[in-house]
């Protein structure tokens, strides 16, 4: 049902600290930059081709992410899967008992149609679908 | 210079149990099994397509991720990106100034030539660099 990975998540408290040091440790590059408002958080997309690391960074400090980053600090925050298509991967999600985080799905980075299943669902890893082409394009 | 993402791996004290759950929640399914002496762990790779989840299990309790496990329990531990050439990635990963975990790469999964970075230089995320054909082929 999961098609490819599409990017992993990492939370920071600094996006251009972090974006630096990716860039210079690792050759990684912005590919995007978005506020996303609704989830109280600023993200980079960033990556060799295509972009695989998405750096997140709380608005304020009453976000989910803003609690996040207390308690667990910053680096790893969730994996994201492509999926060809997000209401058939909720549908069978729904019927197979895994837990999901949101009702209705959200819009994700770039605009992609996006949902969360539970970490209690997947080893203890939040792991997001991203409804994007087979090859994972945005 | 890195890739498409390769797999994510995670720690979990039961190879079975956490692969049935994963199965049981995401579909996912074994791909390759396998023993990794040197490294003292049993692994399993698992997915819908190729396999992008590497579950990984102590053998004995004095192996790296045994105290990686006593520390941070089970769930994340690693990200892998493709790349095409791992002695060039090491070079260049060298000349940026990345702190490497591996004097000479290992065999990781599957016999793929691998290397880790420390997680000092990737924003506190182990980072492991897997050799593979551009589609992140097996």
């Amino acid at each position: 049902m999961l098609g490819p990975l599409h990017h992993v998540g990492y939370v920071v408290a600094d996006l251009d600290r972090a974006l630096a040091q990716l860039e210079r440790s690792l050759g990684l590059s912005q590919v995007l930059r978005e506020v996303m408002e609704e989830q109280g958080v600023e993200a980079v997309l960033c990556g060799g081709e295509g972009g695989q690391v998405e750096l997140i960074a709380p608005l304020d400090s009453e976000s989910a992410i803003a609690r996040f980053m207390e308690t667990r600090g910053e680096g790893f925050h969730h994996v994201a899967f492509t999926v060809p298509d997000l209401e058939a991967a909720l549908h069978d999600l729904r019927a197979r008992g895994a837990e999901l985080i949101d009702p209705r799905p959200p819009r994700g980075l770039g605009g992609h149609l996006v949902a969360f299943v539970h970490p209690r669902s997947a080893l203890g890893v939040l792991t997001e679908l991203v409804e994007a082409g087979p090859a994972g394009h945005r």
